[in-house]
């Protein structure tokens, strides 16, 4: 038997998520939505349902809601930008008032259906209205459904920094499937490709193996290939979640590649490099702390090599001061000062290491200057980790 | 004995309140701020602590703060304005991005220092800012000490409604110096009193003889009278919300006068009435209807009479119809309709009685054109209930 287990075609999954206020119910696969339908349209039956979407994303996929709009006693779409643009507290505020002014009471449910700027919007939209509602994930891209959609975590952006205003409010459902990936442009797939690969390398040396081995039919959006790396990274996600629900601990691990990652995407003003291609930077990046930490150079180059088959756009040139000032000041920052997630193997890693920042600056003015180039110098010029 | 405990001076009482994520530690009395000073000093060591206040409230007790930031790494003042206009989205967002600014933390604190909007607005900005900072209530005015600070509950308002965006909150302490009590202004001295009123109504027929008995004293913001009716609301607050956190059955309860109360206080656009004003007359026109379903006229006559003693400004005129859409669109409606809390006696009542809509019309025009006259036109015209 191959390392990478070959997967047949398998129907959906049922996953559930306990947390400490219930639990979520998360159907991941090709036919997820058909699978999920009739516990969503008992979830809506006799209530007003306001469905949060992109006018892409309506195009593209919202006669596959029709099923569950009439199950609903009336819907109210609410339409938000693409992106990024999404997430701004006057967003929410327009769709708050929005909601008032079409009667929205407590017992109203909300649909996020989109990637994960509208699953991050949806929910704290719905967790603030009238002191919380309850809504559901539909995520449409691959880091939604692999990532953002689980979990809890909802948010908006200041212009300050990223994610800064939010609050922890679980969906009730998330139905993600596979089949609405198949449309996705080639830099979204390679965007929610980052996430798997991150879940990988930080508790599950099998999914890497198998991004590894199936990245071609990824990259082309396969829904037989995708769905079952969904399943995985899904799984690793509500692992961790689970064992810590507000970020108290273990969920750290999954800041893997965003400490750096954050900064870069805040620095290119949150347009020029997608979440995940920030996040595939930052984990080169801290591929390069780990080395010097105990990481077999090794695995290092298997995971860069892996990150570098997704075809990464160009990193633009940012200022090390100004990535500095945005680190300390990501959220996940504490007053003790910089932590970082770090690798022990492909499939392992540390929570919380603190790395003295002369280190950090050293290391990172090597980086910017070639940022997808081997993870050690040497291999000529340097000797090995230095520590 | 009198039926009404003759309280000597006792020092500030220490009551606690468990919620589905932890408790909270509540500080009530003349000198609280003192007593409680210890475990605030230790909670804020170290950290960066943002006070939220009021220009006014700085100056009336900014001082007796001193030792609190002292003992903080560094404090961060947030000012925002007297009364409603402070619980706006565009105020949070300006409050946020100065915590940004100021480098906020997850571990930093808030304090929110003054009265019930300073409350509802810095807990929902505490908690929403980077998903949920810690923060505590140091409310200022009768009506934040006697109820508003406790429970959780934070909100900003929509222009179309008040309190429709926020979230479940708890602080960590609530501190409530009856010493603060004594430089409010007589309105606001009313606004309170009405809400531990409505609290003796609805469940504690101790508190409503206390209330009755020293009416004057209290009205006269004499802290060794109001602090036994600050714990003793505080006390019946507690119970109920312990019983029902999250506003699913008993703690409407809480909502005694509220319904027509909010509408009255939407319909005068937040600023001619205050809440507790609005709230007294919610509570002699559910006297009217509670009237109807078995409150003794003698019981629903004394607590008009005490809710008299007040001396309410006049009822502005408001449409009929205006109000009916404002109850409608309360947050508390259900898609069932409305539901009121009606008392059987003084300290007992019913969570959710449901009222044909035309009765509540009815009695709502007899209501508009005498609302401090008596629950029952009879007496004379009417020959009393006619259900």
């Amino acid at each position: 038997m191959s390392q990478v287990p070959v997967l047949e075609k398998v129907g959906p999954q049922h996953l559930e998520l306990r947390h400490p206020r219930g639990r979520t119910r998360i159907t991941v696969g090709c036919g997820a939505f058909a699978e999920a339908l009739p516990a969503l349209a008992e979830w809506v039956a006799g209530r007003r349902l306001f469905v949060l979407s992109t006018g892409g994303v309506r195009e593209l996929h919202g006669a596959a809601l029709a099923p569950l709009c009439s199950a609903a006693a009336s819907t109210v779409d609410l339409e938000v930008p693409e992106g990024e643009a999404a997430k701004a507290i006057g967003q929410a505020e327009r769709l708050w008032r929005e909601m008032a002014a079409a009667g929205g009471k407590r017992d109203s449910r909300l649909v996020a259906f989109g990637g994960g700027s509208v699953g991050d919007l949806g929910g704290f939209v719905s967790g603030c209205f009238l002191r919380g509602i309850e809504f559901s994930q539909l995520p449409t891209t691959l880091l939604a459904q692999a990532d953002a959609s689980i979990g809890g975590k909802t948010a908006v952006d200041l212009p300050e920094a990223k994610n800064f205003v939010g609050l922890f409010h679980h969906p009730r459902f998330v139905v993600s499937d596979a089949r609405w990936l198949a449309s996705l442009p080639l830099e979204e797939l390679r965007s929610g490709l980052v996430e798997t690969i991150k879940m990988g390398v930080l508790g599950d040396r099998e999914l890497f193996d198998r991004i590894e081995a199936t990245i071609d039919r990824l990259l082309a959006g396969d829904p037989e290939a995708l769905a079952p790396v969904v399943v995985a990274a899904a799984r690793g996600k509500i692992e961790i979640v689970e064992a810590d629900p507000e970020e108290g601990g273990r969920r750290r691990l999954l800041n893997l590649g965003h400490t750096l990652g954050h900064a870069l995407e805040a620095a290119a003003a949150y347009s020029d490099l997608r979440h995940g291609e920030a996040v595939a930077y930052g984990l080169l990046f801290v591929l390069r702390l780990a080395v010097r930490r105990g990481l077999p150079v090794a695995e290092a180059e298997r995971v860069r090599a892996l990150v570098l088959r997704l075809g990464l756009p160009p990193l633009p040139f940012l200022g090390i001061q100004a990535l500095f000032e945005l680190m300390s000041r990501d959220k996940k920052a504490i007053e003790a000062g910089l932590r970082w997630v770090l690798p022990r193997q492909i499939g392992e890693a540390d929570e919380a290491v603190a790395i003295p920042l002369p280190e950090i600056e050293e290391e990172l003015r090597r980086f910017l200057a070639g940022p997808l180039g081997p993870v050690q110098e040497s291999a000529g010029g340097r000797a090995g980790p230095d520590l």
